[in-house]
């Protein structure tokens, strides 16, 4: 096993397989210093220009810039990568966060495209103070009775995916069946994210950690923040899925990224189904009733051009 | 104020301005014993068809059975109707619950009708048995390597609403602006719920407790259950709100009924938000901000004619 | 076969088994004048407080004012009313549209309640004149360089429906299963609308025409008029359908109304699939396939609480 | 002017910048055969597999096969690419379409992907017998009392489009703000197409012609053929659009593809718009309350990973 220190020379903003920008075999373990989504590291400076992959479309075009892609040697079509997530550790101790107009789960539904006839929101900018040592962050707010909010700090990748299925590259902006931008606060430090393979190599590359995060990120943005994050990597041989899957110390679960966002549920909840099928012995019928028991669902993203929908299933219904 | 013990002399299956089964005045206390979704009661014996409601139409005509309406004399229009769930206690050790052929989240999207070419899935009918005093239920799973699940009960009443805005009458199988088959877990022992009131007299009606569910409930049904339930009823006048609202010992809430799902999660969001400037004095985008942030999102159903969400905030950042 | 002249003494915004403004028999016609969808007569006028039937809710509860409901003696549940269009004569020369706040296709998307953090749009007002002899209908636009729009008029019933199934009661801003606000431009002269019947006596009420509507009508309002309209109206024994049909000199169509758009393309397409396999001797593979190459979709609102679509099957196909 | 024949040394299963196939000058022609949606040429015989881009994954990965990409020397992001369709040829005289498990209107919503519970659809294969001189396609159907089908022939290009926005790469079997396959039969002889450059060179690609093809494509397939096409290709400097319009004898229209449905309908009337109020001097309420009026929407798919949704106005209303 090798420990490997990744030092960006370019932040990507699409999911494919670019040039990777570090190699490794299966089982070794990955560091790497994140930016923030909007660009800026651990000192608040923006990544250079030369570094950033020039794509075309002014709108939210460097959003959630990513390390890698990391070239995963045994991985082929057909396998599972198992990226355990070590560590996350934040680098900076202010966080931002935004409202912007055409974003957001209450404004137009396409990120920087209006799909309405009404004004868009007004842009308004935030900055969080975080405390790492007590592990909070701060709000000022100023207009308000309550005067200021202090949150918990709960840090996880929103942005982490491999080369997409069917030749596709994808927006870093977008989740899908490679991950992406799924903005799911279980795939944070301790859990096991299980991405399908679609291109040999897999291409792995994330960024975009969030301190904390509500859920559905209903403002299209959480406490934006640069991280140093350390992954071990895996190979599973032959354990295709058809979407992320996801293990915990309590749960397994699945993750849906599409439009409508009923339809996120539906994938999280077959791809679960299918998981409890294949693996663990359950018959079809009694697992889908079983499930519709236990299952816990938790929302991820509304406001990207694909939704997110985590499906949990407890541990203890494990054979 | 009053104790009433109600006897059910008819099982409705809209939410209406029905001929009121129970008058009372504000604060009063009433205990009732409800039917089961299906129409069953604590014997296992249905319903006399004397005592039920005719409706037209053939399908899923007689789901959610409820008792009331109770007409609370000083509920008026722009009221709000705080209902305190004192307790709901079951009154049967079998849980029943069931896959249906065009219900369900995965299956036809509009109860009892086919919104498919496929043929519809196998109906299938399961019996928990509960043990209420260790509070589980258990399912034999014969078919499957775990042959057995064991589920903590969680009790909460699936319907309960009052007549609906406009005029309107809708089924027990749908939940909306005036509450009804919401199937939110969150709606249990211990919590107010608040419904805005739209006709005077409230006319609050309800029933369909479930013993456990997942979120979601995505086969269609939960642990069905009879039960006796003890509320405590009060007007709050003039406390106008568009959406069902909740409370409990560490939350506020807003309940969002609607299709498409996104849009619950909406209706949910902005009464919350409401609420927020409304009553505990934040500005708007100061608390949308903050919402973003702390908001925990779940999903009550994805499968009755309407689907519900909860949001919920901490109060915690109340001031 | 007797011809009614039906004079409105009430206006109801909802449909529902109201006390009938007219009996008649299988096989009768009838003559009403309806107002426009804001509740102004041919005169311009509004209807007296008095004439209105009171409902609760503050928000557009006095859109599309219906006249009747007619009890048709012979209809019972499981029958269809096929309600024969023979006249549409528009009786004022001034039609009205509007742009309303928390209304249209491209603002929030249920009807008076915003489902956005934006402003809403601003309230605008138009008034189209009407030449009835040549059939069109002009508008200023003093501030574009087209300087005014001459529209050829197409007239339409906007509203029309019957007593809903499971005993609800709708508003008559909304489509469904009983016809409702379709806003469907093919409910015009000639067509023949086949509605199913949910309660005994049917109760067919109707209002709303408008002179002209683009696909969609979407700012939320056509041009809107007071209208006389003659109907023929016959009940068929036993020939249940599921949702509205009609029949035109080309084609057979089905008419779908729910949310989200895509479920009224799934029921429409289904219905009219259920049509000609029960009476066209179609297998249903072989209709599918062919519907698949012939049909044609129409648009009707999408703007009120549920949207509606028409699918459209050309007669030269039937046997 | 060059008129270029196109000889399709590989055929692209995705929309990106590909090496080119070809490079042409603004105002050149081009003529080239395609292949089936299904990948059959004129002969009915399979393209070799060395001439099929390779892509992953297993499920209609070689779906709708395109000749190209294209080069036009002078496109730059910003600019709008003219393609004038200037003959659609037929070259077979038997079309096939086909039911298949997971696809279509009414099955699972992603393509090859089950979203449901329920047995997928029986796959089934069609051949439609093209009379190329008298214009129609027929079908027996030997399960009907109709006996067989004679259908009008109305060739259009089901999939055509150019590299996406955001260094993004689309499968052929998804439309977007590139064009791609989007089934809309308004993309006919005779018509122009306008699409938007997002990278230098536009990379033109395009293929599955369909004969005839009912509004949404209801089973998944249209009379799917090979066919000769001849564009001639313009480049419009300066003309940013943002998603496909259209022009042809009696419309001006744009084209929207996304889900859900309703955001395709918002994406092509906000686009409309735009073009109404940025060319044609029209101020913008008064253009959405013209466009309300006069404005007919066209379904083109409802199966594909995005639907489209074409809205079209009047030229008689362009001053």
């Amino acid at each position: 096993m090798t420990i490997h220190h990744l030092e960006p020379q370019r932040y990507y903003y699409t999911f494919a397989p670019h040039p990777p920008a570090l190699r490794i075999r299966s089982g070794d373990m990955v560091i790497a210093e994140t930016m923030d989504a909007l660009g800026y590291d651990a000192h608040g400076q923006p990544a250079p220009q030369a570094m950033k992959h020039r794509v075309s479309g002014t709108s939210l075009r460097e959003s959630n810039p990513t390390v890698g892609p990391i070239y995963v040697e045994e991985a082929a079509e057909g396998d599972l990568l198992a990226v355990q997530i070590q560590r996350i550790r934040l680098t900076r101790d202010v966080a931002t966060s935004a409202q912007s107009a055409h974003f957001g789960s209450l404004t137009g539904e396409v990120p920087g495209l209006a799909l309405l006839y009404n004004d868009p929101v007004a842009d308004l900018h935030y900055e969080w103070q975080l405390d790492l040592e007590r592990n909070v962050g701060t709000l000022e707010l100023p207009n308000s009775r309550l005067g200021r909010a202090e949150v918990s700090l709960a840090p996880f990748i929103g942005t982490i995916g491999v080369a997409p299925r069917y030749g596709r590259a994808e927006t870093t902006l977008t989740p899908g069946e490679y991950g992406g931008n799924m903005d799911c606060a279980d795939v944070c430090e301790g859990a096991t994210l299980y991405l399908p393979v679609w291109a040999d190599g897999a291409y792995l590359a994330y960024g975009d950690v969030h301190a904390a995060q509500g859920d559905g990120e209903l403002i299209g943005t959480a406490l934006e923040v640069p991280a140093e994050i350390t992954l071990q990597i895996e190979v599973l041989k032959g354990r295709a899925a058809q979407w992320p899957r996801l293990e915990n110390q309590t749960d397994i679960a699945a993750i849906g990224s599409t439009r409508p966002l009923m339809n996120c549920l539906r994938l999280a909840s077959l791809e679960l189904l299918a998981w409890l099928v294949d693996d663990y012995g359950f018959d079809r019928a009694e697992a889908w009733q079983l499930m519709s028991q236990v299952v816990t669902l938790r929302v991820g993203n509304v406001v990207d051009p694909n939704y997110s929908v985590v499906a949990r299933f407890p541990k203890a219904y494990l054979p």
